[in-house]
């Protein structure tokens, strides 16, 4: 396994790779890696030839109140999941060499990033649109790799994708979830045992809406009532949204609906954690 | 030749061309061609093994009072001159293949962008980035050939594949004049004749500030400042701007400086003209 940071240099071997005629995966990460990060490496091992994973914390997508300076940095541990997972290459690329001091450039998608994280989170998606263009650009992937965890923004960076005819083709991944239903993220390791099971109540809140969505008649605004009331009463959570909407639009659904996606933003302490699930309706 | 209006068949057919070796060159450009374009096929013909023009008229760079509707469309003389300069691909699409209705992404640069013609045409730039960076995606060049004439247009574009680590080199062709000096430009046939003397107006201030610059002592304001007078006392033209700035930033130079150009925007009768000069002072 190659661990790199200079992006001329990964750009050289990725190109090298596909030279010899190999199909290039791409797993864009911040780092902090836990097992949903692992399973996309895996996903791209399975799929490709080559496979690239990018650790780099990108402030451009954090909000000046956000967790930037100390959200998890974890190196030594992240190469080693890499290098189990089957990586051949890893980009650990410092913020300077991300962005100079006159960059001025952003790719912006409108519509889908005006609500929900967009709104709570002013910019975010700018730089996540941005950082991933870029590192789209210096790795030249054929497939990338996203999680649903984050169910905005895989819609998002198809959106850009399909909008820009960026050459790359995304592939979402299964949320994966502790033995107890809380989905790994980063952030988990910041909840104190409380907060931790506290934070369990998110993962209970869309399991009510999937179980009230196969076996009621009820419609999507009372499920995502039924969440919320699940999450006030449970203590300990701030919840920041808890939504049905459709899931290619991210409009809130009146109706049952083929194409649905429950979604929850709460704090949890300090902690600000999201989740969702898709929803079959009976 | 091939004429080509789907973006995949294009993608495939220039990837069947790097499959085989060839360096890469792009012509991206608005059809309506002239002199100055065949200069840029030329360019790539010279440097490059494969050489692709794109010919679309996009609409999102032109103002809502801009002149969209009436651009010049010349398809088969575009064609006939991209065969004659040695062309190996056009690609021609459609709107509708360019723009899906449901397109939200946008690539902006910024402080470039702020001013000049970005200040003169509210959007233009920002049409012109995501434009440059879906046939960038498209066609996948090795290089890419613009002409010096749209100079603010040429920086930015350089500063956009900078920002966002486009695989892209960047080469910037000389404007070809007329005889009289007039620079090439597709909206030059919407000059009457009297039109087309007046416009002679920018060329002749250009050059008035080029032998200032080599053969004075004036300061770059008093030079911009003679530029002006002269525009104005032609008579029939309507300075929209007339600055000597520095040619990377597009900041206003007060001091003799190595890195100065003199750009000049006005329109004469309906028809808005810009034209520059790269400045050596003695």
């Amino acid at each position: 396994m190659i661990v790199e940071s200079s992006p001329a240099e990964v750009r050289r071997i990725v190109r090298a790779a596909r030279q010899r005629g190999l199909i290039v995966g791409c797993v864009p990460t911040m780092g902090a890696l836990h097992q949903g990060h692992v399973s996309l490496i895996e996903s791209a091992r399975t799929d490709c030839d080559f496979v690239a994973v990018t650790l780099f914390v990108n402030p451009t997508q954090f909000g000046p109140n956000e967790d930037f300076s100390r959200y998890p940095r974890t190196l030594d541990a992240d190469l080693e999941m890499c290098r189990t997972a089957g990586a051949d290459l890893v980009f650990t690329p410092p913020v300077s060499s991300m962005y100079s001091e006159s960059a001025q450039t952003t790719v912006r998608v409108t519509k889908l990033a005006e609500f929900l994280e967009g709104a709570h989170r002013p910019g975010h998606f700018d730089g996540v649109s941005t950082v991933v263009t870029k590192l789209f650009n210096i790795t030249e992937p054929d497939r990338a790799y996203f999680g649903q965890k984050d169910f905005q923004q895989q819609l998002i960076i198809r959106q850009m994708v399909t909008d820009l005819n960026q050459p790359v083709e995304i592939v979402t991944c299964p949320i994966v979830r502790e033995a107890d239903g809380l989905a790994m993220s980063s952030r988990n390791r910041y909840l104190s045992s409380a907060e931790r099971s506290h934070a369990l109540q998110l993962s209970q809140a869309l399991k009510l809406a999937e179980n009230l969505a196969v076996d009621s008649a009820l419609m999507p605004p009372e499920i995502a009532q039924a969440m919320k009331d699940h999450l006030n009463s449970a203590g300990g959570i701030d919840v920041q949204y808890a939504v049905i909407v459709d899931s290619a639009t991210l409009q809130p659904l009146a109706e049952r609906s083929d194409s649905a996606v429950a979604l929850i933003a709460a704090k949890v302490g300090a902690t600000r954690l999201i989740d969702n699930q898709i929803l079959r309706f009976r």
